[in-house]
């Protein structure tokens, strides 16, 4: 059974246990003849599988009701198979979503390893360098590296852990942030389990 | 009295009370020939002023000895102007530095809003929000504006608020983040007064 959890900017392929990635600015979908199971919050992926009879969007399975409208369905799908956490999927972008008792209770975005580091990059070459991910986060930062670090992962920590909720990580740097988290449950195919229950479910 | 502080993006003038900005990419400081009191951010302006016998750099009358080498000399000014608080500074990034009983304790840097504007654009179509800067900081976020207002403003907001200082605000973007720290004092001119004092003391 072939699934595909297709995010801004690859689809992420699972094939029984064979995992790959593909661009999304480079592949095309109708080259794949059988059968898949998807989700996307691309939009401009979206309309092009549309016209694909053996590309299967599972997001018509799912109950939005207890989300909000514009909510990405990998954030729904995420949540619907965790009844108690804060799930954070470290993608391009983070998105980070709270269930308590099986109840949504809300999330936030943030952005990606990659994007952030871009982003200070660009405001000063001053501001080049990798995240510190074994920064101490009871410490103010007191090098150029630290002062970045803090700034983008301690704040995010400080957030997490605030909720006091079991942590899970997931998403292609769940790796990076596990230095941080040091007790987060790592769970890279979270999205693939889920959509598996979904399938077994409906169809 | 001219005084000058100089960032990523932009020469910043005082001229007595008459205030105004210069972009880094198309003013020519040699076209001014008064006398200039500056701090600078910016190497590449750095290396064009010291060629200038007008332009007088003040970050040499400050003693870094209690701040680390590559710290920004605008936040070290800052710091120096205060003696017990936390110190934003909203510009093109955001500096955020700790001063406890006349010692600076450490800081971090975060992206500007304009910076973080483009961060979630740029990361997807979906998440091209205006902030929203009147968040409520205590409810996670069920919308997609309050989802990347809450991952940029509320993380700053709660760490901003552990270290139980008096909050003083300055940069370009103070006014809209005062929307948030309701509770801070505004000092638009924070660094020029800073500027003033150094002047006073050693000129």
């Amino acid at each position: 059974m072939l699934l595909c959890d297709i995010g801004n900017t690859s689809y992420h392929f699972l094939d029984e246990s064979d995992e790959y990635k593909r661009s999304v600015g480079v592949f095309h979908p109708e080259t794949i003849k059988e059968k898949v199971y998807y989700i996307s919050v691309n939009s401009s992926v979206n309309s092009k599988l549309a016209l694909l009879d053996n590309w299967i969007d599972l997001s018509s399975f799912v109950n939005r009701d207890s989300y909000y409208e514009t909510m990405g369905i990998d954030r729904i799908v995420a949540c619907e198979a965790v009844n108690n956490g804060i799930i954070i999927d470290a993608g391009s972008a983070i998105t980070v979503d709270v269930v308590r008792e099986s109840t949504f209770e809300g999330g936030f975005i943030y952005p990606g390893v990659n994007a952030m580091q871009k982003t200070y990059k660009d405001i000063s070459p001053a501001l080049d360098y990798a995240f510190n991910f074994s920064l101490n986060p009871n410490s103010l930062a007191k090098n150029s590296q630290d002062a970045i670090s803090y700034g983008y992962l301690k704040l995010l920590y400080s957030e997490v852990l605030s909720h006091k909720l079991p942590i899970i990580l997931t998403g292609g740097d769940a790796d990076k942030l596990q230095a941080l988290f040091i007790n987060a449950t790592i769970n890279p195919h979270l999205l693939f389990n889920a959509m598996h229950k979904i399938i077994e479910k409906n169809l």
